[in-house]
């Protein structure tokens, strides 16, 4: 955990630059015997990438997965599977005069005052282009949790600057128009609306933030663990170590404020619970209902209208950023919100079954 | 980390059940010549417990530190520091029924679903009596940020229910006011109304949620680690792991949304930041600003207005809690918020030095 | 792990200084559900104790174990267990003069140059006080370990300066011959010899070191990891954790180096493996034979016979130690190698089963 | 930790089979600064690398690294530098046969047992092949060690079979002789005999163990810590790792068995201590002393003579090993040891400073 690792028994570690030879992970503590093929991480990377659409960067990665080790005749064996991409469409001479200033919003300036030096190119590790692995990861995880347990992970946009979805229960979208639109919305009629408002800011030269929501139905109860490694907590780690996040939330999150206890707890009857204001979890622990999570994203502060900043001997410029840039990074974001909760679910059924063995083992037939 | 130890360098396990023998923790990894007497941990323990007030629950425990370990001739040795509160004013019997009970919104579902068995009396390690050995281990951690790096950590109630404090600047508020009453309010004026609020709630039998702020001033640029370890991450996990809470937010949080990136993004200039809409972390590391960070609370559960519920053998019951509990958890939460944020920043100042050097040995100097 | 915590998943934090007010430890991790109460503790620690013989330091404590946390109705609960000892004989006027004097081949002066500081009431923290607590989280280990999968954990001594056991095979030791007499002494017959070994060299003020074997039966394959988390590698850093110990051997350790491979490798058949120079583990994973491991002690640094030492000043003083102390501290080591045997065990036991499942859900049925 | 991680703050995962695309690392919480090129790797994996002399494995890797992340214009940024092998002579038809097998001394039966599953193509992950990563990661940390405070990390054989060097200080050779010959034997002119004795030894088809000694001087006092992060219980723990190890010494190690204490403790004088049967380390912290670590290696089972076995059922097979192989695994070993060597100090290092500040900041200052 820490530094560039995910996870406490399925961990993930991560390396590269945006504009590096390459970008890669290790997954390491994977259980053994889950087929796995480079085919298998084609969808959700091409469902986080850029360049597929005029509203996301117009940077264009094949992110081909080489799988390095791990798997054998096709299947993971239990050591750790080291998953690599080359990096083809790096534009570094697009960031030359950056080397020399810190832009606004952006992690140049923590990095150089952390480590009296950066990478520059793209951003360098601070890059998004570092959340192509988490969903590469995640796909062995989303591959074992639905096989062996039927969870399902989902997410969709349920925000976007100011314009919410019209006719929407955010919990329960229509999965079909998430998946047939490009900005994962889950309101179908409406994406036209969306499609001009997002020429509009593209135009503009500003950006917007979003809000993404993410859901995991299935999940069984009893995975969390009280107190600091609560299954909420984890979460929050997860979604807020993810570029451009600045909230995170559970089930009812911030609404919970005003609200009465009488209201905001979850009635239970031999049937199931009456609500899930809670978003699925107790205590730091799963209850067995929908696992509820949203995400605040800031808007990029990658811009081509000019800014006040700084240089590295601290001079004051002016900031201008002309590379390939999202004007809202949330939209993409979705896949990689969904990576990550795939990723702390996985751990978790993991840790689990350490301390309690496996679902059913232990746990007492409740309904659920 | 996970389980019941938080933090990588400055560890804090742990332990106890509310209505056990007594609750306890071990700090490993504490710098070495830190003064600690049993006195440092009353004020701090006073402002978290309860029975101060007619607002809170009202279990009355005296919350006397025992220094088990750790500390020689008054000053920490490196060694782990032991911390030791018997709990004294512990009512057992009325928690008799609640044993073959499940409260709705509690955790005693879920620690049944994972480990077939539970502590009923007052929640056991559920409780958020846990809670006072984090704000006692945090002690040790605000003297050292204060004294070695001048940082300095605070927070106050920003809402209550619909409350909403008046003419305020939540992140400078007038820390006079705060801590002059007993609701951490930052508005002085607004204090009778705010009486009046809780005893009409109490008398009621019903519960508010609450907004808590919680800031940091004066921490070094630097702090904190790229990618999994970011300093956000690690502060929304500290703050997820308190109970009651349901979201967390750094700066502007879910305002930013709606922002544009012209305006969220925080200008530079030779004499600093121009705003802080990033709450002081850009990247996962520390920008010498000001540490920003929301945290929302649910409405307790624990009501005497009857709910639906079922028993441990699955049959609907009709659910009623008599036991001692505080109508807004979120009034004392704001030293427990204010121990979870010192505690990632005593935490990231170790693991910062151990990669970088101290601050300033690494770093080039810039105007913060 | 590290610092003053075992084990990555049943995680045992101890604290306490030998002169302080108490020691401890936190069990965290545990599964749920094993039956537990405070005389489950006596015998191992008797076995551990001081003060019991001549042959052994006079300091006589009680160790009377109280249960703070983690157990309810006599079963633990899943949550951290922590475990409480009182010091009652602790007479730090013997180290007065200590305390200004770094003792030879004791920590004083490493903890003294790590720290800057140091508690030299009976060696602080560097004491083998400390691991009365390995010995107490152990017994939940060992029950554990044999309830769940018949896991039998036991040592004897096996050499004591120069004096070795006569007719004997070490892996397959009269366990009876080894409980009945002060020094875990596995040949009988020789008990009258030793006795009269240990009272001259006690009438001789110095003091010897020890071999102890620790041997566990019933271990099912598959227990390990590759690489870094071998079972080996994890053994070798427990055994070398316990204070005094120079060396550890796994199977035929050091006698494997003039061995030929011819001889060395264990030959397999269809009833299973023909001999066990590898001791029970291969490639870092249990075989399913018997695990085999040899450890060795120092003799004591803390004599009457003087010495020349520095004092904190860095001038020459002679050094004569009055306290209480073992001639051979690896008599009483037997019952601590046994607890980290079966701490290492149940570590690796639950870490199995989070990735692979439990012990023959995943692997094939072969002989063992 | 655990797993294919090795180190806490200095975190080396590795990766890859023997026969698999290739291999690799991930260097994780390297401090910035340090210059590192492709060609500083060289010299090192050249000392490891098997077909440079006839007394090895005959498969030739040209084990060309490739830096893929964490160095920007030679330098190390501080984040994670992954290093990459591309596997260029791996033979796997050699081993179509031993897929069906499992290889007496090997891990082939245990990784079956563990995961259900294996690669068998040149032992997989098992294979000592892994260790290349161990090396090109120590590369790193040697040189951070050297400039930073001085440290050098040298070793040398001990022991091959029962050969010893005959005029030899085993903790002060002849370093010139020692990277003069194949063997890294310090006595020059015993490596004709040697040659003779390894020629003799191949012809056979059998295979000798081997007793690598492994030194640091320079370190400065107060690395390592108390209890479970002890400097010894780690390098234990590292060695141990090692394939093929056995047992491993700290100091005099198994020889303290029959010392008396007034020989064993090192006095100290105010010019330094007057001996080192310690190995540098009291009280799991170093001394300022030479580090000193032995470590034992069993013999190479993997020989061309026939031997028992099983294959995959159960039944009975003769097994003979065709692929190439060392006759003298432990001579490989040298730098493998200096690598583990060099990775424990370096993490030490690190986690000193994040306690204690760097050295000198807090240690008072004692003749060393």
């Amino acid at each position: 955990m820490g530094l560039n690792t995910f996870g406490h028994l399925f961990r993930v570690t991560t390396f590269g630059e945006s504009h590096g030879p390459a970008i890669g992970c290790v997954v390491d503590g994977c259980p053994p015997g889950i087929a796995i093929a480079p085919e298998d991480f084609a969808h959700d990377l091409a469902r986080r990438a850029t360049g597929r659409t005029r509203h996301t960067s117009a940077r264009h990665e094949a992110d081909a997965i080489e799988i390095l080790s791990g798997v054998y005749e096709g299947r993971t064996t239990g050591t750790p599977i080291a998953l690599l991409v080359r990096n083809t469409d790096a534009r570094s001479k697009d960031y030359d005069r950056i080397a020399q200033q810190f832009r606004p919003g952006h992690a140049d300036y923590t990095y150089w005052q952390k480590f009296g030096t950066r990478d520059p190119r793209g951003g360098g590790r601070s890059s998004a282009r570092e959340t192509t692995m988490r969903v590469a990861a995640a796909v062995i995880a989303k591959k074992w949790l639905a096989e062996r347990y039927g969870v399902r992970v989902r997410g969709h946009l349920a925000q976007i600057g100011d314009v919410l979805p019209r006719a929407h229960d955010w919990r329960n979208p229509d999965w079909s128009a998430v998946e047939a639109n490009p900005f994962f919305w889950p309101d179908a009629a409406q994406v036209p609306e969306l499609e001009t408002f997002m020429d509009a800011l593209r135009k503009s030269g500003d950006s917007v933030g979003a809000r993404v929501a993410v859901l995991a139905d299935g999940v069984p109860p009893g995975w969390g663990e009280p107190v600091y490694g609560k299954l909420d907590a984890e979460l929050a780690a997860a979604m807020m170590s993810i570029n451009a996040v600045k909230g995170v939330e559970i089930g009812d999150g911030f609404a919970s404020v005003a609200a009465k206890g009488s209201e905001h707890r979850d009635a239970m009857t031999p049937n199931g619970f009456e609500s899930n204001h809670a978003g699925g979890i107790l205590g730091g622990i799963s209850s067995g209902q929908q696992v509820v999570c949203s995400v605040a994203f800031k808007p990029t502060s990658s811009l081509r209208l000019p800014v006040d900043g700084i240089d590295v001997e601290g001079h004051a410029v002016e900031i201008v950023t002309t590379g390939r840039h999202d004007p809202c990074v949330g939209i993409r974001a979705t896949p990689i919100c969904e990576a990550m909760l795939a990723l702390v679910l996985m751990d978790h059924a993991l840790r689990h079954r350490a301390q309690c063995g496996d679902v059913g083992d232990v746990a007492p037939r409740i309904p659920a």
